[in-house]
């Protein structure tokens, strides 16, 4: 689950007014840059962004919930620079988010986003794949054609960002086809880290080149946004064990029908303990698993120690992530903004 | 049929030369920048470019022409640039070159490539598509962290022209869904221009930009490229057509049996004739076009001045190549290394 497959929240009021505001700020850029796209590709892109229904309808729009955006003006501001300046950068990272996202549908096969049928059901496999190549090209135009002085570091930052973020989804793929004892809990960290932590990353530390920060203070940018899009990450994967299906709008311990080597599983499957072995064995069934079973597993990460490992780590990456803004934004109350989206982020309940 | 695709050729023994020496220089830059990508990605990549086999063997490598890259350093030179300094830029173009093929080899189902099986068959759709979207990003980082004063909008060129490839290889395919009387000879031309001429035009704009050229220049380089480009398909399709089995290694008729709406046979099909007629209704048939129906189509495609009009389409894109490269260039002794390009490539006779 990504964050923008989430339904909306409703929690943390201080964020969510946050978000509404960076969506008024930002959506009509990434809006006029997707504009610019050639008509094929420029459909899907409009379709995938809530703009437009299949058959080029103007639509109300429902894109995500512009995370990653408001980390970039949060992070330009807690760093003194006016926000407006950095509204193309907080429109590149959105864009580079949802070629991912354009992407990694067609590969998951996932049919549904956002609540619509995916890019691919629609319009077919070629389209989505070039609409998600375009837009990955188009993110790193929009940088490059900026004329903010930033422009050139924040390319080549994002382009590495993305080339994380593949290397990310390639092991989350590469992880399904092995089996329950043959991924270490690093490699699972490691993968969590590349693909949900570095775009958060980036995008603090593109706000902070967009406000003329040295490199020490982009580092420490892009380090809490990491740690925070790793704590992110576990509580998601808790929720996808244990979630409460009404409020996830999902079956109860969906990834581990899915069998999911989500942090918490691999941190059971790799405990050495009796209960993680009981996982791995019911991960190795060719059977699905059916709802005794998978109430089975969950117990099962619970004695092997996953649940309390994952709450651990959560607890301590949100504890880096303040310490990391901390080195570059010494006086934390103008760092408000950073902290309630990272605490908004990771104290999700749905 | 792309430029790459085809066998190592023994015509034009100057471009040949220079295609070598190319090599030469450009190879180690785009092989150090590959090797800065994540472990499974690299592998990938290693393996596409033929540097490596499938189990990680170190290969002798056999990558592309490496036509683009020397369209970079010709350009720059014929413009009064030292062509060490543009290696970069001739290594972006390459980078992105084979990031479309990637992708094309997993949306067209192409099996080979480079007399090797396709990286898609040998590590699966997920790896090859992850690896193409990083090679994207690979190629504009490239640029973007090149100290050069021209990689800012080289960076915005190249981002601009992979756009562009992405809308000519969608509609490439859409073409491929849509009846044989549903595509206009614009709508060819404009596909064709898209995927196959942008990139070269693109090239040799990249050259110019590092010489230092002004804008009129580098839009006559793009210019020059884009025509010799279209110049280069049209020969292309011909060659699918009428080229001889034992030089192009293809079947004869190739793109008739695969009923390709290439870019003679669309001319042939809107041309208003009862060849083009007896052609689309050749094109309509739900079986397989035996060899007899196949020299029925080739004949169709000659009696309705398909042959005749790609031919002299050909000869006329040249013309404006020429044209185009004289105004930014007057002194045409300078670009003897890019008329013996642009020459190559559109007289290939496999």
């Amino acid at each position: 689950m990504t964050l923008t497959s989430a339904d909306p929240v409703t929690d943390g009021p201080g964020a969510v007014a946050l978000l509404d505001r960076t969506r008024t700020a930002v959506d009509p850029q990434i809006r006029s840059t997707v504009e610019t796209l050639p008509g094929s590709i420029r459909r899907v892109a409009m379709y995938h962004f809530g703009w437009e229904d299949a058959d080029g309808t103007p639509a109300a729009g429902q894109a995500g919930k512009a995370i990653r955006p408001a980390l970039v003006l949060a992070a330009a501001r807690a760093l003194g620079a006016e926000e407006a300046r950095a509204v193309k950068a907080a429109a590149a990272v959105e864009l580079a988010h949802n070629f991912t996202l354009l992407h990694d549908d067609i590969v998951d096969e996932d049919p549904t986003r956002r609540h619509r049928p995916t890019a691919w059901t629609v319009f077919g496999i070629p389209d989505a794949l070039m609409a998600g190549d375009a837009m990955n090209a188009l993110a790193l135009r929009l940088l490059a054609e900026d004329p903010h002085p930033a422009s050139a570091a924040a390319t080549a930052r994002l382009a590495a960002c993305v080339i994380e973020l593949c290397a990310g989804q390639q092991a989350d793929c590469a992880f399904e086809t092995r089996g329950p004892r043959e991924v270490s809990l690093d490699e699972c960290v490691a993968m969590a880290t590349a693909k949900t932590g570095a775009l958060l990353g980036c995008s603090c530390a593109l706000g902070a080149l967009y406000a003329g920060a040295g490199e020490e203070e982009v580092a420490a940018l892009d380090s809490f946004g990491r740690e925070a899009g790793l704590a992110f990450q576990l509580i998601d994967d808790l929720i996808g064990i244990w979630g409460d299906p009404e409020r996830t709008g999902k079956p109860a311990g969906a990834d581990l029908v899915a069998r999911k080597k989500s942090l918490p599983v691999v941190a059971a499957l790799t405990s050495g303990t009796a209960a993680g072995e009981e996982l791995a064995e019911l991960y190795s069934r060719t059977a699905a698993l059916d709802e005794r079973a998978v109430r089975a597993a969950a117990d099962a990460v619970e004695r092997a120690g996953g649940r309390d490992w994952a709450q651990a780590q959560a607890a301590d990456r949100m504890g880096r992530a303040v310490e990391h803004l901390a080195r570059a934004v010494p006086d934390l109350s103008a760092a408000g903004d950073l902290l309630a989206l990272a605490e908004f982020v990771t104290r999700r309940t749905r």
